[in-house]
């Protein structure tokens, strides 16, 4: 596993204990490409499946992980947080499943950079995909709010 | 508590795991409105705040427990699966949080009696609220498919 989704692992463990409880963690990262993963036992809902919610959250969280790595590649400490999402259950998920977000549309993401650096804050869409063993399950987009950390008080 | 409150919040606590991990349970129903409520340390952000698949999630339970309760009184024994949601975050919830359902628009509801009845399956819209001390912080819409339970097989 790489330094940066070692780094990414950390966060979400200690930042987020909702992962802990779901079981979500990172899986890999490759050419831009994150995925997360997490056990169907956790999330199974009233039909044996995986619970809505928790696959809303894997892909919430892939989108706003590949944006934490990408923004920490370039250097830059924003911090995301989600503005809107839509998110469609196009079949059960019955298995163990991951979330999977490719890297930022380039020119949005140079977009969203400049706007950080010149007002402190920007906005971009991300998507994500939550997958099983018989391929694309659910498709989410996501718009994320970053700004640069407040500087502390007193 | 309800009657009916007890029985959703056992059908909460025994079929889908997850609520129990993010300490989501139910907290009123009167007037056909239902409340669920979940405190914000299981749920807790990088930012102190709740994590937006948290709120996603205790809102897309809201739909479909005010659906489950509402298809009960009916005599309906359907079971409620989403298909597809958008979800708008307004502002940061720091606090405890509820999730507020309203009951299912009276025409929509008849239109998916009838089609469940004559079909077996039948589709509606409803939406939620989150709320925290400060008022509603999330506005989510959700589409949930209704199916009459399959046959026990064997």
């Amino acid at each position: 596993m790489t330094l940066a989704l070692e780094a990414l692992g950390r966060t979400l463990r200690t930042e987020m204990p909702v992962t802990q409880h779901l079981g979500i963690e990172p899986a890999g990262y490759r050419g831009g490409v994150l995925t997360l993963k997490a056990p169907l036992a956790a999330n199974v809902n009233h039909k044996g499946t995986a619970f809505g919610g928790s696959l809303n959250a894997i892909a919430t969280l892939a989108c706003w992980s590949v944006l934490w790595l990408a923004l920490r590649e370039r250097g830059l400490a924003g911090e995301a947080v989600i503005q809107d999402s839509t998110i469609h259950y196009l079949r059960p998920v019955a298995d163990d499943f991951t979330a999977r977000a490719g890297p930022p549309d380039p020119e949005g993401f140079e977009r969203l950079i400049a706007a950080v650096r010149r007002r402190g804050r920007g906005r971009i869409a991300l998507s994500a995909e939550v997958l099983d063993a018989n391929g694309v399950a659910v498709n989410f987009t996501g718009r994320y709010v970053v700004h640069t950390p407040s500087p502390p008080t007193g």
